[in-house]
């Protein structure tokens, strides 16, 4: 069974409660790694029984590490319409709660569509070299990274940078084909901004991400296994938080998510 | 009383709830402006005994229009941290859940600091005409718009545009010191950017708008009561559904915040 589907299996215990537990292959410097525990909390509504719709809005917010070990996820389907569906969802550990979420569930429909923002223009994935540098903590050997622009800062040579654009192709490893909780995983894998502006490393960790979906079922089996072009970059950087904007493309240059998140760091 | 304190103005019921009722003044097409809702929101955690530090994110989801009428948002405070406080909010009407949200409050402090995405270069809001036209709804009528680019559409000479961007500097009509329910609000002033795309109207709706703040309480008092300057831009507009993507900055050029909008369109 792949690591992504080992950490998305749970138990349901009675309607709207999953039984979970951390899983060591997704393990970050203080609990598990940020995007795992939103394809968790993603993943806990979408094989709800009560669910319409396809994913197409997920917030998360971070307000305590998950410990190792087993956790409730608690999902409430608050209000259902015509074509979205909207839960509450929350993660819990030992009685507190660690983790709040709402996730937005849509009917796709035809509609007039048409792009804006352009896919920037990189050289395709088998053209960029896998990194086989990485930090040392378990989660990021779960991906395969391959940086265009902006890869791991090298902390023995520490640099300011003027910016903190990274452009990578991403894609899990082994291959998985890609889903709605894989890409809300997907659009957590950057390195916090804050590392590359200083060239340093201070602790630093998600407060609140949000990710739209544009992909459909049909975009998703389009995409397969093959890497997605993930693009991120800062805002402004000031009393102790930062906010980032990202954005998730197919290899043929459609958008499948933009994702944003504001992020602490300690100095 | 400014008519943004007065939407704002509300009966605590007990712990964690608060009556309020929908305000004439603030109201659109169906329900109330979604900005006075994701304020309302806000104001209900930030006048709550219980809370810690100044706003950092909030999330509203839009689950269905808000009635005239009255209404109790229930607030919780589901986690508090050192320097992050963690609420989960619901507006509801009648038993049911019309809006759901999280807000996260922090305690900000001095660390290294740094812009990054630079403020677009537009004249002073002075030297920008007020717009006098304006949609046949009430809400807009309670802020002032200056348009740099991308002002309302001409729907008797419908154009599609090949992007969706709008610049514009404004405020609260009239006049009023900036404070974050205030700015919430604002974040949600952009008309939908499928109206500009495609230059017609079609029925649409914000589902769900994330706003991170940077300001603290001496960022508003600076920024006092002047035009922000507002920038908008659509991301994708796919199967009745668009991103878009804003910035609010101070008139000394300043990112006060950010924000995210996903939006229903009809057709």
């Amino acid at each position: 069974m792949h690591p992504l589907d080992q950490a998305l299996a749970r138990q349901p215990q009675g309607e709207g409660i999953f039984a979970g537990r951390t899983h060591p292959a997704w393990a970050n410097m203080v609990g598990p790694f940020g995007g795992i525990t939103a394809a968790q909390l993603l993943q806990a509504a979408c094989l709800d029984p009560r669910r319409l719709g396809e994913p197409l809005a997920l917030t998360v917010n971070y307000g305590a590490a998950v410990a190792d070990g087993p956790f409730d996820i608690v999902a409430v389907p608050a209000r259902t319409n015509r074509s979205t569906q909207h839960w509450t969802l929350e993660l819990r550990q030992g009685g507190q709660v660690c983790t709040t979420a709402s996730a937005v569930f849509a009917l796709r429909r035809a509609t007039w569509s048409a792009p804006e923002l352009p896919m920037p223009s990189v050289p395709p994935a088998d053209q960029v070299p896998p990194e086989t540098r990485g930090p040392r903590v378990e989660w990021p050997r779960r991906y395969q990274f391959r940086f265009v622009e902006g890869g791991w800062p090298d902390y023995r040579n520490p640099r300011e940078e003027p910016d903190s654009r990274t452009v990578l192709w991403v894609r899990d490893e082994p291959p998985r084909p890609l889903d709605a909780p894989a890409l809300a995983a997907i659009a957590d894998v950057f390195y916090p901004r804050i590392f590359r502006r200083r060239g340093t490393v201070t602790p630093a960790g998600t407060v609140s991400i949000t990710t739209y979906f544009h992909a459909d079922a049909a975009a998703f089996a389009a995409q397969a296994d093959r890497p997605v072009l993930a693009v991120a970059t800062g805002r402004r950087f000031t009393q102790g938080f930062f906010d980032q904007t990202a954005e998730l493309w197919s290899d043929d240059g459609h958008l499948l998510a933009s994702s944003h998140q504001i992020v602490y760091f300690k100095e």
